[in-house]
């Protein structure tokens, strides 16, 4: 998507045709800076201290990553070493070892000398079919927001509400929630976006408002309390939110906070949708609630917050009370009772087993 | 309630007989001071800077501020000048307006030389009434605290959860939601408390979490968003939160972001009671969604983010990027079929017009 009228991805082959660059999203909404990788060691870094985040760009980046590790030496000895550097970089991230694992298996039966073209050639096509899945989910979801303008007389824009980032820059290129709003908006449909602001890290404050006003999508950044009462007031038309893990039965795992949304939408009947990558689909899962393990992480997520001041530096502040214990839940799980549809690449299905399999039948 | 074991109130007559001392909530929760009111003036200072805070605290500050004037200066125009500089300092509390025309009522008619010791006993019977009012809604709410800890078979703790600071800072002691929780905890019953952070103000990892740890009630601070997920999961026995303005048919208008944990007791059959004196209850109020306007704050309590940094001083940092635009509405309401009960100083009534009517047939 753009940055201020020019194109970007998240990550792209420098210009030299082997170095990798990337957005740094660590800088990210206080700073626009971009981080280049010459050697696997960089790559490494970079997913370790969350330069790249987000499931489909961490995938490419690890892709990426072991194209310049058979660059540097193609010898067997040297990408199983690259391998392990680059997987424990995110030891829990799915998309990473399938990334490693894909372009690994590309080129361990081809002689050395042929390994790094194929290696740079199938991370760019890892990144080239993330890049084609989350513009087909933006394809099929700007329906959603078209056809909502068509019903309402097209005389004001549509609110879409969304949480945490599930973005462009969680991907390569168009997002998954996101995807439908920036296919709406450059269609010239007139979207509005209300973004939760997504505790306790805060990726909507940040990532989410970020892009959006980069693009030029109009938004606005709410506390997470907020949506109810939007809702309740005739104020959003459509919820889309990502999906970490999505059950064959339609339940939908997404950041802290997905659920009381999802349960809001169907209090004030608005449409809630989750828009998922095939991928992130897992047809072993039949209850979400009861089978998905829910991570805990740091509660020093909860209890500091980091953001810049008013001289341009960047601090962390406490918030709460030295001594008050902190529980850091990362993800819920939203039953497929309150998903209205789930947005893939092959077109919208029902949340069930049933509408699933029918468009994915070769896993129902 | 208790700091560290020494028993405090949110405001008291010092020592001289004629000063007033409060808790300063402006430091809390990284520093405990307190602050000595001796004009007027003083008074006025505090209330507008919010070293006091909370609808019941707010009407007695307001009332020991008439008090000081009154001492100061006990003639009709000196009178009728401090009622307009404290009336001037939150000029929508409600009660602050009640606390300032109760004593104005008293000392009005009686001649200048008595009506500073009135006025200090209005003060003070304000002070006592609120404590009283408090306590009651204590007794009557740990009711539901150990009725669910026999339910259970008295072999695990309570598990409360509550939203925003509705404790003994808002009020002159005791708290609303919280006073049933002291109440328990103070009968040795084990209750743990679930706070939500409550954004944007904090006031839940701030305020809330402070009065709990110095009590010495075993609690854990969460973000807003983690509510539906504990629920999902039978980690939460009881919702029990606060109320700005209740209607008479029950809806509840609290801090926003009470109608999506309502949602969530709602779907996974938890309890959810709303603590309120009955001088929260708009009796001219049928449906609170339509007819409770709801307030919109400066974005910058969003966007920014006060907190004490690692060397112990204070700072403000921003989370949003430059030029993305923010809302911030104050409070939301929670329709009364999603509030199990209201407890009150006479009892818990029933969310309804006949539930509430039955305690209160005076106003019904």
């Amino acid at each position: 998507m753009k940055i201020d009228g020019r194109p970007y991805r998240t990550i792209w082959l420098a210009a030299d045709g082997r170095s990798v660059e990337v957005i740094d999203q660590t800088k990210l909404p206080h700073a626009f800076e971009t981080q280049r990788w010459e050697t696997v060691a960089d790559a490494a870094d970079g997913i370790r201290a969350m330069v790249v985040r987000g499931a489909p760009l961490i995938g490419a980046a690890g892709a990426y990553g072991m194209a310049l590790a058979a660059n540097a030496d193609p010898s067997d000895d040297a990408l199983v070493e690259a391998y392990s550097l680059l997987l424990a970089t995110r030891p829990t991230a799915v998309n990473l070892a399938w990334g490693l694992d894909r372009v690994t298996r590309e080129i361990a039966t081809i002689p050395p000398a042929e390994r790094a073209a194929a290696a740079y050639q199938s991370a760019a096509e890892i990144a080239d079919e993330d890049v084609a899945t989350c513009r087909a989910i933006g394809e099929y979801g700007s329906r959603l927001i078209s056809d909502t303008y068509d019903l309402i007389g097209r005389d004001r824009p549509i609110n879409v509400l969304t949480h945490c980032n599930a973005g462009w820059l969680a991907t390569v290129d168009w997002g998954t929630a996101l995807a439908p709003v920036y296919v709406a908006h450059d269609a010239g449909i007139p979207v509005h976006v209300w973004v939760d602001e997504t505790r306790p890290r805060n990726q909507g404050a940040s990532l989410t408002a970020w892009e959006l006003s980069h693009h030029g999508v109009p938004h606005t950044v709410i506390a997470d309390n907020v949506g109810g009462h939007l809702m309740q007031h005739g104020m959003v038309d459509l919820c889309l939110v990502g999906s970490d893990r999505t059950t064959a039965a339609g339940d939908v795992c997404n950041k802290i906070g997905t659920y009381l949304k999802a349960l809001a939408a169907d209090d004030n009947e608005v449409p809630f949708y989750a828009c998922v990558p095939s991928s992130t689909i897992d047809w072993t899962l039949s209850d979400g609630v009861k089978e998905i393990p829910i991570e805990q992480r740091d509660g020093r997520e909860v209890s500091e917050i980091s953001g810049m001041t008013a001289d341009g530096t960047m601090a962390t502040v406490r918030v709460t009370p030295t001594g008050s214990p902190v529980a850091n839940y990362a993800f819920d799980v939203t039953p497929s009772r309150y998903v209205t549809g789930i947005v893939t690449e092959r077109g919208i299905a029902h949340a069930t087993r049933a509408g699933l399999g029918r468009l994915f039948p070769e896993f129902a």
